[in-house]
């Protein structure tokens, strides 16, 4: 293989050279340690097979790549004195870091007992894949990451995210040739046409191609250079290839390459904030190609291992058993030289350490891998300068998200010098009617601008691309550098990033195991535009299931909030921004919707969670109510307090109590969540034995989910979505889901003991307005008036 | 603005320039009226403000840019007499379809009220976005349509999908600027790298820039042709331009880039066909540059519109109000010459319908968009020749995906000329164990292979790309064309696809209601690498939600099944691929495990779903049992079995039933769910008071959200997976989120009453055994002997 690289090598001395060898070689060295090794590891004995672990498991393939990458990445961190911060895509290759981590010394920095000597050594390689140890991949408990590297796709948007608002850090990539294969990866490529050369950090994506996945060849690892050299200038960077698998040609190669970079994008910052100039940047990227496994056994029991698939994970399956494997991972660990890396005592050289940064230079130490420790408090404004007045409840009507709006302009406003807050979305900032903050930042935007844009601006932080995937991996990585932010999305198509909230509740759930990782902001997800709401968007646009998806997870780290008003929406927006290491989910619409709550209230409420509507129910303080309606979302309520008043207009003798829900897992059992109520404050709330019917904003069967273990769960009856999806008006949608007013004031009467008899033609009437409204929408498309026209009268 | 295209103009003569231009306008002018007009479809009186819809809904903006695309399809198909289908990415332009549809004649055969006539167009106007109409995106209601314009993103990975295994088929899609910004789309492009010209179809993209989302400009339109240029040649494509905004210039472009993109396709599967051409085709792609909302109104309120994002949806918003609006409108609609296109009767002018194809060429027609009228049975083997041997429970073992990857083996193979099977995953066939299938069939594969490569081939059926969201697309595109497959998966990352299955769903609920679209197979997942076999990935590849996710949607819809051993899952996967419209979601291991039943057991245990596994209790026949241990999934149907072991060895005199459950919406009410059991059946497995024990594969809440309306409910006691998820040995995974058969026997003991204290000493027994696990593993690094050498002795 030839080493290609578009530059002159970078004048490495011959002793540099050697000594960015040894610490690759160490590192190397290391990661085959901590995938094989028990005991012995200096290999002072012959390796017997007692010294070898008893499962093997671990990544193998990609590891020398990266300790080739961080090899460079030491080395210029230190002699340009760069903060710089690695995401390290190929996360499988958990060796490499972790071995690295060792090598500087942050890892024993952060766990005492790995030393930086023989018996840590021991320690580092034991624990690895080990029960009670360390995960394979790049990990929480990894020093210096901020990526878990599991699930793939993710790293250039995290890589982003930590560079936005990070002028002086230099944020490096490892892409690894599978994960290039997935959407997300493959979306964030545009992330360059968001990222400001001045206040932003300079993104480094260093594509690694070592040919294979698990068992197939890469896409891009298999096109004719000139035509993937075409699809990063495509993606708008300035390719820098280095091609080898001779160990001293490429690390020539590989320096010349990161000076090569780190030299532009200078250049790139220096222009635009010395020079001002305003031209959207080619940034550079790396291509490296090197053998999969590459310094690994060339062959294994006849078959060819280096630089294949077969190098993925574990090249020598069967060490224990096998007196070949056995001798060819001796000779493998000894290809190393380790005498030559280590003391006696287990301790790195001076020329492996030569490479290595001070301090907080090191990869492992960045203080931004670490975010929680640099996160300030976000301004937040006195709410009741936002808040919507509020005399009695239901008189006026505000559109919630668009006051929340109002509030938010004011935190992006005072974050204006700070720059640690920001706002995604996938082109639904304005639809969702937050439209005010544009009054304090544009949108970013550093591509073509013409005339009739409006809000663009190149130091804007509101972000906005259509990929969900971009926005959460944006936010994700801004977070876990310890700033501030808050993602808007359609209800529905929240659930395009399932699977990446599930990654970061994981993360979430373990860093706050560490004591040495500090918490950080939450994740925030206002969902609006929903389920109710989609009249012209039709089926495909609802679905209200992303609560479900994530009530499944760690309950120390998700909330979820159904704010049933404006100034609900508010309290609940200032307590979720506030809050760190949750992943908060708020659910609130932006159509016109009837103020329940003064802010007062509305505070008291929201810290309660769920409570008692006194005034919208009939009891007078004596005997238990003759039933319970509970409510949970904004739609809910208002049909609960219709059937309410239908209630008292109708059968004025019965005795009704109301109960909003804001924080939905209030109703489960305390031992169940950190939210979860006492049996008692659930039983004062909705009685042991009084039928509730309840009216709730997604799936019923959620409800009965929560609340299944309380005693009065046998007379609980919950309405809600049930998947009958349409374009129409938003009152035909709650009578087709059975969530409608008169629907309720039936299931009233068909559960309240007695009332089945004496209350027949009131249900009757109830159904025959039902029956009443499918002829009227038929013929006029619009809602029954006294629909259209309702108020509450209470 | 200018023309721009490569390519010399076809030669277009006037008069066939004049009807494409007709068909055009004909299809703007229906396109508006959809989203405007209640009556006076053909302008013969004054327009006036009652015959404007009361809600304006629907999404202008693209409409134009499909209407051009289709009238231009219509031509090279009628000219060329090619078969062809069209996947509509930008499916908000739902009214240009429509309107085609109407044109072309489809529309009516489907839905005969909708006539061709002045009545029918009243009626294609109204119904539009209107309560009990259609849909305002392209939609399963709509002729000819294989894809949701809802979500965006999965238009190529459709596209492709029809076009694999039809070699005749030209496949066009439509890609808007919008949806060429998300992850799925962006992963999409490289499909091409998979497409067989032999045996596939053609895929022509149409990337249609009209420069704006809701809100912003796109980020491809904004980039330098250059550089779009570039992205497109690295994507592996030829691309065509065509840009403009004077109609007549733009068909003259638009004529000669289809023609010379259908000439390079036909030269690309020529030579591939003909001559055996192996090298990877650079198929045309169409890059079509025109305003948003071109031909609307230029500029409304003093604000421009024709060219902006404010062009996105409804262009004129107070058409009933607002008298200047009405003008603009009615304005707008004349600017189309409607009585150049209509005679008095509505019925389109000659000249309209001269581009239009004939029959099943028809767009609208194709057989291929409606792919249930094209399916053929399935050949699957005789399941005896593919069981494994049973002679009593437990005493073999094997690895169930491996033989799942036997029988699947038989059907690639039975199908090797008829070429309407695939199977499709990320890069994880042979980890999950089916790698048999090769046997039949090699990857898909057309880039660049080298020697050491196995199992690749220009032909193959087996498709590998480590892209979620690509495998799940072309499946559904394979599908909605009428022909079979299965997509295996991780368990853990098959919910990246959570938001692509609901659409999937969606699709198949709405088209079980339509008399006109035949049943399609089913679109089969098998989740293994599940969550209790992480060895050495960890937290982050667990995961057992998808389960959850699933059995929130549309019941007609969804099956779950978890069959525990290997002739169950030969059993159910038989099952699965002969049924029609259904999500089939099957969860397996792929680790060894033991052989329960028989093959004739499996079939009459699946057929039942969930059955009392009498070999495995200890029920005489007499009284009920003192307690039911349940189980659903492989990993917690053995740890049951060893718990009922215990149990038998430790407290012989106690009665225990185990009941295992496959199908798990079996549980379900009966009126919940086509497969949920009447109350009856349920309490002769479960009882009504006895305490059930159930040990569940995933969340345990889920068998709660299931039963809950049963009479036991209050006995039934879920353990399962609790998020506690690490780097650890099976055992010690079940440890620790207590589904181990020792916590099983502790919470029998605790539950049955009476026993606590007679069984207080075998309770205690259970517990030192969990904490004789824990010193063991932590010292070893596997589980106890007692538990690796364990088995069945019943």
């Amino acid at each position: 293989m030839s080493v290609d690289t578009q530059q002159a090598p970078a004048e490495l001395t011959d002793h540099e050279l050697k000594a960015l060898d040894a610490h690759w070689r160490a590192a190397n060295y290391l990661s085959v340690g901590q995938i094989y090794l028990l005991a012995n590891p200096l290999l002072k004995e012959r390796l017997r097979p007692e010294h070898v672990k008893p499962r093997l498991l671990g990544h193998w393939g990609t590891s020398p790549g990266l300790n080739l990458v961080h090899t460079h990445l030491n080395r210029v961190i230190r002699s340009r004195g760069r903060d710089a911060l690695c995401v390290w895509g190929p996360g499988h290759g958990g060796p490499a870091v972790l071995a690295n981590s060792w090598l500087e010394g942050t890892y024993a920095q952060t766990y005492p007992d790995v030393s930086r000597d023989e018996a840590g050594m021991e320690r580092l390689f034991r624990q690895f894949s080990f029960p009670g140890g360390v995960p394979s991949h790049v990990a929480p408990e990894t020093p210096g990451s901020i990526h878990e590297g599991g699930e793939l796709g993710y790293s250039l948007s995290h890589a982003y995210g930590a560079a936005f608002d990070n002028p002086d850090l230099l944020v490096a990539c490892v892409i690894g040739d599978g994960e290039a294969e997935t959407g997300p990866l493959a979306a964030s490529w545009h992330s360059n046409k968001f990222l400001d050369p001045v206040h932003d950090g300079a993104v480094l994506p260093i594509l690694h191609l070592n040919g294979y996945k698990i068992a197939n060849p890469t896409v891009l690892a298999r096109l004719p250079e000139s035509e993937l050299d075409a699809l990063l200038r495509g993606y708008g960077h300035a390719p820098i290839h280095v091609t080898g698998d001779d160990p001293m040609a490429v690390h020539r190669a590989m320096a010349a390459a990161m000076d090569d970079a780190l030299e532009r994008i200078d250049a790139i910052q220096r222009s635009a904030r010395e020079d001002g100039v305003c031209e959207r940047a080619h940034w550079p990227v790396i291509v490296l190609r090197t053998p999969k496994g590459w310094t690994g056994p060339a062959e294994v029991d006849g078959l060819p291992v280096e630089g294949t698939w077969r190098a993925h994970q574990v090249p020598l399956a069967a060490v224990r058993d096998n007196p070949e494997h056995l001798r060819q991972l001796e000779a493998w660990l000894h290809s190393y030289r380790p005498r030559e890396l280590f003391d006696e005592q287990g301790h790195p050289s001076a020329q492996v350490l030569a490479c290595v940064p001070d301090g907080a230079r090191r990869l492992g130490a960045t203080p931004h891998a670490n975010g929680g420790l640099l996160t300030r408090e976000l301004p937040l404004p006195d709410l009741e300068s936002y808040a919507v007045e509020v005399d009695k409840p239901g008189a006026t009507i505000h559109e919630p998200t668009r006051v929340l709006g109002d509030m938010l302009e004011y935190v992006m406003r005072r974050t204006g010098e700070r720059r640690d807050f920001r706002i995604v979305g996938p082109d639904e900032t304005a639809s969702n009617r937050l439209q005010a903050v544009y009054g304090a930042s544009g949108k970013a935007w550093q591509a073509q601008t013409l005339p009739v844009d409006e809000h663009l601006e190149r130091h804007g932080r509101v972000m906005e691309i259509l990929s969900e995937h971009t926005c959460q991996g944006w936010l994700e990585g801004y977070l876990l550098t310890g700033r501030h932010g808050l993602f808007s999305c359609y209800e529905a198509f929240v659930h395009i990033v399932d699977s990446m909230v599930n990654q970061h509740i994981k993360w979430l759930r373990t860093t706050r195991r560490l004591g040495w990782r500090a918490p950080i902001p939450s994740l925030n997800y206002l969902l609006t535009s929903h389920v109710w709401r989609q009249d012209h968007n039709g089926f495909s646009h609802q679905d209200p299931g992303f609560v479900d998806h994530i009530l499944n997870k760690s309950p120390e780290a998700v909330r979820v909030y159904l704010p049933p008003d404006t100034n609900t929406l508010l309290s609940v927006a200032d307590h979720v921004l506030r809050s760190r290491d949750y992943v908060n989910v708020v659910v609130a619409g932006k159509q016109p919707c009837f103020d329940w709550l003064s802010m007062g209230q509305a505070r008291a409420h929201c810290a309660r969670g769920a409570g008692i509507w006194d005034w919208a129910g009939t009891e007078d303080g004596g005997r238990e109510p003759d039933v319970v309606l509970g409510c949970a979302g904004d739609v809910p309520t208002q049909e609960v307090l219709a059937a309410a008043q239908l209630l008292r207009r109708h059968l004025p003798d019965l005795t009704v109590r109301v109960v909003n829900v804001v924080d939905l897992a209030r109703l489960l059992p305390q031992e169940e969540h950190p939210h979860g109520m006492p049996d008692a404050e659930y039983d004062a709330l909705f009685t042991r034995d009084t039928p509730v019917i309840f009216a709730y904003h997604g799936y019923p069967w959620l409800i009965h989910r929560l609340a299944y273990r309380r005693a009065g769960h046998p007379h609980l009856h919950v309405r809600g979505y049930k998947e009958i999806g349409t374009t129409t008006t938003p009152f035909d949608m709650v009578v087709r889901n059975d969530l409608d007013r008169y629907r309720l004031v039936m299931d009233v009467i068909d559960r309240v003991p007695g009332l089945a008899v004496r209350a027949a033609a009131v249900r009757q009437q109830m159904e025959d307005t039902r029956l009443r409204h499918h002829d009227w929408i038929r013929a006029h498309g619009t809602d029954l008036p006294e629909v259209a026209d309702w108020t509450w009268d209470g």
